[in-house]
């Protein structure tokens, strides 16, 4: 009552922010994974929800790693899956491997996880393993899941349709990219009716690309510095650039204030494997 | 009598400056506090004057923290608590859990004093507590809170009136978030009227969320590279989240120079928790 | 079929972007090579396909290679020749020497291969030789190669046949620059047709200097935060930076976002050669 | 004579760039102290001369600093004092305490000299000390004293009375603010004219605030990459935030390149508080 | 001919840039110095001509200096004496003391040669001396000399002669500075006629300076990450400030990407004695 009550008075000051106010404000359901305790991680299932916390953490190992008995080190593969075992109602935990193909970074962790104080407590305890004694972390992204707000089976009826036909059917993804997005003020400030517009270009141009690569969004405005993170998986690195060179070529480009840097390009392994190639 | 004399002199000179420098000069009973010694520290009190200092302080721990004993670790716990008490009469003392949410801190401290020189005085001694020796300083932000400048029962009634109305009514937050924000010339040389109209649209902006977000603002310019401390505290994250893309739709966004870089986001715990989750 | 009637649907929606789209979808021949696992590496061969990665690496030695002995050091050129020969059906390996003539590598690593995942697994087991533990990578930019996109026999056939006629006749040459290259929104947002306009006139201004100066390209964007690796042989280092001033001086040098940053300027020599040197 | 000719010739080129020379070549006098080996310091006659060199240098302590025993670090005051005495006929120098304030110094010194030598000098000695050896350097400015060029009294009469009117009444100042500034190459190419209009509106900003607030001007440009070194000293910091929001609301906060980064607040006290405070 | 042919035919496709080519092939007797072998360094020749190569490297002492004993210090003063000598036909090498002065290096040197690759081979094997062992290279400028382009004889023959005319008559220059300088897109795409006129302003602007202050001009464009190294020496830093601030208050200075950062002034002081200084 009261929160309406507010809302009425300014209404009459500002329409047009209130509305903008109002999109944001239907996503009400989501918030009541944060509390609940006892959920089973199942990966098909989180990973296609909203209000999903996702946690994207880079690491470096130290040259202190080199130094250790190669038992030792193979030995933290162990180690990081009892971890990942003790959590599993918790988080669910991917590794990736970039040693190689990045400068700051041997290997990533994306995590995804109803509340994000269980994603933290993993990361944290992570820190104490052998391996995460023995790096340095040179990025952390922090984002969160949400109902597509633009091409909406209300709003882009068609494109919706089509995005929704459009599914992956390539090889196993043997690469993951993650690219962070930030979006200007003059982005942010445009009509909605505008931005629509740009992002239904968007998605055609990503639409033929949908059968080569996998694609998933974060949200991350207030909760890091950038606005989302993007994240990819495919075996086709010539679409992938396709994709990326055709993204380059319609207007939204010009409200990019970042896309990258960093641009994270890593090999998709089990966690066991991603350890035992950064032991030998 | 002096000082009047030189007003009056350039008055004449360039008018509209003058207004300006007046507007800032009407906060003289501020400043008492700054000599004052013998002020016990009241939480309650202290979060809610002007003339507050607040400095908050970014810390990453080196990786020798590792090397100790988990016993001399765990001990560093007593050792806040004591340095804590010991200043209780001279600053409010807040820790925050950053670690596996942010790339460059494991925890922060956020200190409102009188007297900076005390809040000084705290921090040094923190450094050479056995946590403080193992950490470095990755960040710093000092700033002090003031009147209210814009949304004033003078300048803006009924937005003053909301704004006074709508009080959290949420869990006890779990999350704090730390903003820094720098604004650029084009902004400082509005007139004021105009920054009035649009901290409105930013004040209408906030008022939904003001039932699920806690905030706190401190001033900076001249005292540290930015011109505000923005902090907030929440238990729903995506509420803090739509806030933030709700300030980022309006149009004071196209005068923010730097708004977060970084945005810190850390869990609220005691002293004593956030030693020890980072001592295990 | 799926994929030609998503197409269709969209060709009726935004007709100019699809344009672009199928542009980079003539390509289909490269991508077979992405899962052979059989080719044997043919330097000639390799250096002039498209679908060809590549991955240019910057490494600086820690102070704790000068503390081992000169026999340890020595020793690790015949280790990389022999990690070299171990790969040599899945990777070309190139070394250049920067030690003296840049900041933050005392060598680089220019890696071509059919398929990214054997570049990465060579680069990850040259961090394990005794120089590659003993180095920090200070960069790393991964791109392939694509048949030409704008100066073709189609679109430009004058331009494209002085580009096939005018070949490298210098000396050996001594020196190589690895120049990356990120173009802004405002080129990639350009049409096709201004965009090969200018293309031309870039293509012009190398032409004089295609007999003192060898040059290579791999696309980067998507896979990294460039859009192009610009790799160039020489023995005249005034003719090429003659080039370098002779391309700055044209239209599309106000479409750069970076170019270089860093540029790398090494001397070629072999693997051997650039190991001893920095042993002595 | 010849510098004359030189002169001539090219008033008759372009006429308006040489009025610029001019104006800077008035001040040989300051020139011959320069040479002058023999000078006594004294406090209030180098602080207030034209033709003196400024050098702030900001340090951090490294770790190793406090694996020293308490007495070898209170030890570290005498010989810093003894280092002060050695120099006292060529340097002045000061201390001020950033510990607990900033994010990259704990301390700074500030060097006044007739002769930049002879502060090079003393830095390069004070390197060498006991706590020199245990520090960083993390930031260098390097400037010299001018005469008044804007607000003269030939230039600005009215003005130039009340700057010279207006002197600090406040208590001792506690703190002092070290802010670097760096002008845009739109304000160096302003008409001069215009430049003394938007120093005569800087000026006025300022002189409310004199009484609390005391100020020097440092000249860089050429000598470092800033233009100004500006320097103050306060104990009343709303005062003196309040001052720098009103520069930050005049039209010459819009050629400001750099105002800060950093921005650096420290606490006066003498050399010996100084080292003492950070050997607790 | 064959070259004659490609030109000519280009010609006809884009005449303006082919003109702006030309200007740049002129200088071919350059070139020949870069294969000869045995010439003999000689100061004064060396420094006046064009095809000469200029490496600037800025070198920061690691803590690991100051705990070898004195004596091992001091005698690097005779190491590298030997290695200069040793050198002397390939390379002229002259060091700065910049300690003190700058926050980013304690000493730099710079190497003029007629071939880069011996310039390279002196830099690589000062690294393996035992002051080089214990240091950081903390920047690397690599340029060339070239014959005058704009203030000709032909091109503007009244500033030519002035600045023919000009020479230093100061007292031994006791400081050098060395300033990058980075030009904008937009400089190097003007018209050459627009450029020239600018460069007289520019030439004009210094011509009062000459006679206290000397300098030095290496080209960088594609050799490195700028374009420019500009090379001052002075023993009147006053001077030396005024004409820096001259430089900044004409029209070329709108073109600056970059100029400094880092600016670096350093004494000019004998091997020997850089070395003495950094060993007390």
């Amino acid at each position: 009552m009261r929160r309406l009550s507010i809302r009425n008075l300014h209404v009459s000051l500002v329409a047009g922010t209130i509305a903008v106010i109002m999109t944001f404000q239907t996503t009400p359901v989501v918030a009541q994974h944060l509390t609940m305790d006892a959920i089973t991680i199942e990966r098909s299932t989180i990973l296609t929800q909203p209000g999903v916390f996702g946690v994207v953490t880079m690491f470096k190992l130290r040259p202190e790693w080199n130094k250790m008995s190669a038992t030792e080190r193979m030995g933290s593969a162990a180690e990081v899956a009892k971890l990942i075992e003790k959590h599993k109602d918790n988080v669910l935990v991917d590794l990736y491997l970039t040693r190689g193909l990045k400068t700051n970074s041997d290997f990533f962790i994306r995590i995804n996880a109803y509340d994000l104080a269980k994603a933290q407590t993993f990361m944290r305890e992570f820190r104490s393993t052998t391996i995460g004694k023995n790096t340095d972390v040179s990025d952390t992204l922090v984002g969160v899941t949400k109902p597509l707000n633009y091409i909406t089976k209300e709003k882009s009826p068609n494109l919706n349709a089509s995005l929704s036909a459009a599914t992956y059917d390539g090889d196993a993804p043997r690469y993951a990219i993650v690219i962070p997005v930030k979006k200007s003020a003059a982005w942010w400030t445009l009509p909605f009716e505008q931005r629509l517009k740009e992002m239904e270009t968007h998605a055609v141009s990503t639409l033929p690309y949908m059968t080569n690569v996998k694609r998933k969004l974060y949200h991350s405005t207030g909760l890091d510095d950038i606005d989302f993170i993007t994240y990819f998986e495919t075996n086709d690195l010539l679409a992938f650039h396709n994709l990326m060179t055709s993204l380059a070529s319609i207007p939204e480009n010009n409200y990019h204030v970042r896309w990258g840097d960093p641009t994270t390009l890593g090999s998709i392994l089990s966690p066991e494997k991603v350890i035992k190639a950064l032991s030998e």
